[in-house]
């Protein structure tokens, strides 16, 4: 595949065009955007503000309600675009941001950023980067439907020397309040279905990095039943790695929305309620005691909290030494959260 | 004042009956604690069970609920009392927890342990050391009844050539969900009249130190009113320490009481109990992000969990950019959190 396209004048209109249909302008300008329209870092801003779009329209049409757009700006280089839609008919907190930032970093910080660690040397000690990503978490009502999270980022640094560092990650997981076969199953294997295309490894390798890195250590249990997450993939080429990032994020509609649509209409109990409100407990612990991506946001000055925080749950509950009785379904869905399993 | 206190029949008689009143039979064995009657870990087991009992008859008059005790172990060395009342009238979430724990630490989390990050130079890199505390967090139903928190707790360490390293620690502070000039000032007042019993500084600076640690960075807010905080006490002496440790630990029921007393029966508007809810939103956040205990707990193997998240309130809520309207009560509420005040 050819990285760099020809400029034309049609070309031009299509991202004028695309613009049109997400919830707000992109975050840099769309002039900017045309100029440089074969770079990485413009193909991955169309992309996550096609997905929080695409996201956010499919969540309208089954909720009826509309989200609220927020743009905001990094006084520092940057900034984003935060859809949030509460209290609608359906989905409790539903929320699907953008960010784009730049700006310089630290070489101790650059360092952090990257999982593995690596070491990247800066002009003065000093490395211009660009990070950008659309990430969401959405938290129905009906404990019959399950919380579902996604995040698809690119990083881009520039070392000293002019050589340029990049890399993706991300994922998309599912947080149930009570077990459910098929929808783990159509869940796991749309994602499946999605890496396949890339490589025969991808999803195993993927969906166990998703086990470990959703785990609540204290509580002996995963916040969810998983599904993929990666770091730090820069290869076989940027090309194909980006192409592997457009499947998963055109992936996050139809692995979540069908699993939506089917249980809207279920009645559910006050205890069953009561029980999603337990577990949403253990997801406010995971996300301000565990989650890489909140911890940095919350150190970081300038982030704008109310979008990292957005991933909160409306409500939660903590009650002292609560342990569902053996052979209830909310034991069950403890089991799978204590020993994760293989659902395709 | 002695140190060591001749033993006398009538003194075994005395802890054995003192026994009796707690909420438990304390951590250590009764045989064990009249053996070594004199010594501060003895006296301080002591005065915790009994801050213990005192604040659970006291809160379980006004509540007409009971506490549920439970006795647990630590596999490592030691244990602990939780005491838990949910659901009650008055109360939705009350925990008083005491705990004793002993065993060995490494140099490192030794240093660790100490706010000042003293070395402590162990026997093959181990130190023996023995630490214990009370510790309570009290969210009541109303929201015109201020949460309260209070912690007491000493720590004793053994150094390889013999010399014991002993502090103490602890402070006492109230979480409204509205502002209350004349609780804030009983509260306050209580605590600073037990303070200066021992140093004219003592109020002052605790207050001080209150306000900066119960502070949370990401909001630019502090989680309460503050009240007293401090760490790291081992002057003027063994003796004058624990006699101020003591005049604290004896001001929780009259600090406190009397402000749930006052507002007992207060009529309340969904609104004001929605504003409770997010207020105990940034409490978990302040809990969970940056409580010193709370990540030193749920990072130590071992660590009983359930007694460490008893701090958490039985329900939280985050809305999206939630920001109380100018000239309301939480506005008010809000504007002194970011400025904290004098109560005194």
């Amino acid at each position: 595949m050819a990285s760099v396209i020809p400029k034309t004048e049609e070309e031009d209109t299509e991202i004028a065009e695309k613009c049109k249909t997400f919830m707000s302008p992109p975050c840099t300008d769309v002039k900017v955007l045309q100029q440089r329209k074969g770079e990485m870092c413009t193909r991955m801003e169309m992309l996550i503000m096609e997905t929080q779009a695409e996201f956010c329209r499919a969540l309208e049409e089954v909720d009826g309600g509309k989200f609220k757009v927020d743009r905001w700006e990094r006084k520092e280089g940057g900034g984003g675009i935060s859809c949030v839609l509460q209290d609608g008919k359906v989905f409790e907190k539903a929320g699907v941001n953008v960010s784009v930032v730049f700006g310089n970093l630290t070489e101790e910080a650059a360092k952090q950023m990257r999982s593995r660690g690596k070491v990247l040397k800066g002009k003065d000690g000093k490395l211009p980067f660009c990070a950008m990503g659309v990430s969401s978490v959405i938290h129905p009502t009906n404990p019959h439907i399950p919380t579902v999270h996604f995040n698809y980022r690119y990083f881009e640094i520039e070392e000293g020397d002019g050589t340029k560092q990049w890399w993706f990650g991300g994922g998309t997981d599912l947080t149930p309040t009570y077990v459910n076969k098929e929808d783990g199953a159509h869940f796991h294997n749309s994602l499946k279905e999605a890496c396949d295309k890339h490589h025969p490894q991808y999803y195993p390798d993927f969906k166990k990095w998703c086990d470990r890195y959703f785990y609540i250590p204290h509580r002996g249990e995963t916040r969810g039943i998983g599904g993929i997450f990666f770091d730090d993939l820069d290869s076989p080429s940027q090309e194909e790695a980006f192409s592997f990032v457009k499947s998963c994020a055109h992936t996050v509609v139809p692995c979540y929305v069908p699993i939506v649509q089917k249980h809207l209409n279920e009645p559910f109990s006050p205890e069953e309620k009561d029980w999603q409100q337990v577990r949403r407990g253990r997801y406010v612990e995971f996300n301000l005691v565990y989650d890489r991506g909140v911890k940095f946001g919350l150190a970081t000055p300038g982030s704008r909290i109310e979008s990292i925080l957005m991933s909160l749950p409306l409500t939660a509950k903590w009650e002292y030494m609560h342990e569902p009785p053996k052979g209830t379904l909310e034991a069950d869905m403890l089991e799978v959260l204590r020993n994760p399993k293989e659902w395709v």
